[in-house]
């Protein structure tokens, strides 16, 4: 198996993806792993040999956070991002990971990879993290803005899929993310989704309202369109970066708060660490024709540690024919 | 001028609004109130005597929290939260306020109250607490879950008059809620509606994330569609709820934990307070013909104070003729 990564994406590249996957590189004997990027840089933050399974791919092109993502995928062809999805459509990796520009790696997953032919919206599914520490798969988190509920089912086969073989859950519980329990909540492509996800073999448990779904254990698959997905993970994002900042500001605001903060600081950092989206790996994109996981922008070596056992699961447990053997079925 | 009070509705009813009612009986003498509700309990509410502009409408019929919103409205005409829609619908009071299930609320001003001529779609406008401090009117909260461009439009002219006159704005600053700052972010409704809101005479600050509107400052109204509104809003609960819950577990997990909780509690207390909806007060029911504003279902008598002096100001400073006017100008 060989796993393409992107090392120059994310806030913390080129470190936190080189020393990722040199460990990786070790846990993961029978696994090749490219490094694409720039090459003094990488070698800069190699610590040690690197290890005979992990190779280098040179480029100093690199797609931008704030590059318009359809016209960097088209311009930079070079650039590290597109190179790594040019592997995964010529065959040369089964899998990419990237922690860059989300955009960017949606448009190289639809441009450069190509979607599956059974799926005619490919959607990304981070793991929202929950309140009991479990995490809920949500999507789709961005990439189609006026989804269908034909589209929202298809999420939740691939989803399904993905839960089986990669989170390891037997039997997944598929929530449709609604403004109430009731079954005739919602506007009308989240009605419709109600419906057909009601007909389908699926392991449906119906309709999930938000403060559940952030509570846990109601469901292990939300599905949602790319415009709401997105919304509620910023949100969910910047409340929780907010309320912990708060609470840090109110521990070292006096002398009193500063003692106080050093006795408590190693339980409050574990509870944060428990709605911590680094522990909980990488977003797959599901429905192109190839394994590509977006690692969060933010990954430190852990996280993207996580993200890359992630990418080594998908390939090792064929997720991808799974998940076409599941679209073909539901015809 | 008087207030239809459903003493009725809420997590702390009666106590907390007849508690409410009767300070604000006494800071606004001018104002009459009528307590719509169980007299018996009522008035065993009541500390001390009741002030002389409150009176009582006394009825045993309640909408419950659990209860199908339009099917309540329509076979509890005697509930308190009606008879208060009545009050208004009749002239017979300025303004209703009420604590109770959200979405019969809303029905019975529809059904009860009905819409200004100029209005096709009324919205629940309520403030999204920020860390700023500030908080954000975030309208439609769920009051219409299929919104067209135009509804959106409209919801941003009416918060505009209400942020002027209610919440003391000078120039209120309109934000669209989006998936990304650029102008080409959004799903087919938001484009057109980040058109509309440019060629608009309102002051449109652009599309504004959910990260971004949490933090605050960004805009004082955001205008989404009611079904997006209404997920925010549980999710922002939700999350805030999980998140303080959680930090209250772990700082009474251990002994050196709790003396190092009663440390910093107060200081803690304080955020937490910034971040409470009970400060915010109610949130209007935006183009309904008549003054209606839902106080939080968990209001304390504070909260409750809040919610009818703000109901006090809509009708002082008349909004509605200087909304219906708006609305006029904007044809």
């Amino acid at each position: 198996m060989t796993m393409a990564v992107d090392a120059m994406g994310g806030d913390y590249a080129p470190n936190a993806p080189v020393e990722a996957v040199c460990q990786a590189a070790t846990s993961f004997s029978d696994t090749r792993f490219v490094l694409i990027g720039d090459e003094s840089q990488i070698l800069a933050a190699v610590k040690g040999n690197l290890p005979n399974n992990v190779t280098l791919k040179h480029t100093d092109v690199v797609i931008e956070g704030d590059d318009e993502p359809v016209r960097a995928v088209r311009r930079k062809p070079e650039s590290s991002l597109v190179l790594a999805a040019k592997m995964v459509a010529d065959g040369e990796a089964d899998v990419m990971v990237s922690a860059g520009n989300t955009g960017a790696i949606m448009a190289a997953g639809m441009l450069v990879i190509g979607r599956l032919p059974s799926v005619d919206r490919p959607a990304l599914a981070p793991v929202l993290p929950t309140f009991d520490g479990r995490g809920v798969l949500l999507l789709d988190a961005g990439a189609t803005m006026d989804a269908s509920a034909e589209n929202l089912v298809t999420y939740a086969y691939m989803a399904t899929e993905y839960a089986k073989h990669v989170l390891d859950i037997e039997n997944p519980r598929v929530g449709l993310l609604n403004v109430g329990t009731e079954d005739t909540k919602g506007n009308a492509v989240v009605k419709q989704t109600f419906s057909l996800l009601t007909q389908s073999r699926l392991n449906f448990v119906g309709n999930v309202e938000a403060r559940e779904m952030m509570a846990g254990s109601v469901a292990d698959v939300v599905v949602c369109d790319g415009f709401v997905g997105n919304v509620v993970l910023k949100l969910a994002e910047g409340i929780g970066l907010g309320l912990f900042s708060g609470i840090k500001d109110t521990l070292t605001s006096s002398l009193m708060t500063r003692i106080a903060g050093g006795l408590i600081r190693g339980k409050l950092r574990g509870f944060r660490d428990r709605y911590d989206w680094a522990e909980h790996g990488g977003a797959p994109f599901l429905g192109v024709a190839g394994g590509l996981i977006k690692a969060h922008g933010s990954s430190n070596a852990r996280a993207w540690y996580m993200a890359l056992s992630q990418g080594r699961k998908f390939i090792a447990n064929d997720v991808l024919t799974k998940l076409s053997a599941a679209m073909e079925e539901r015809k």
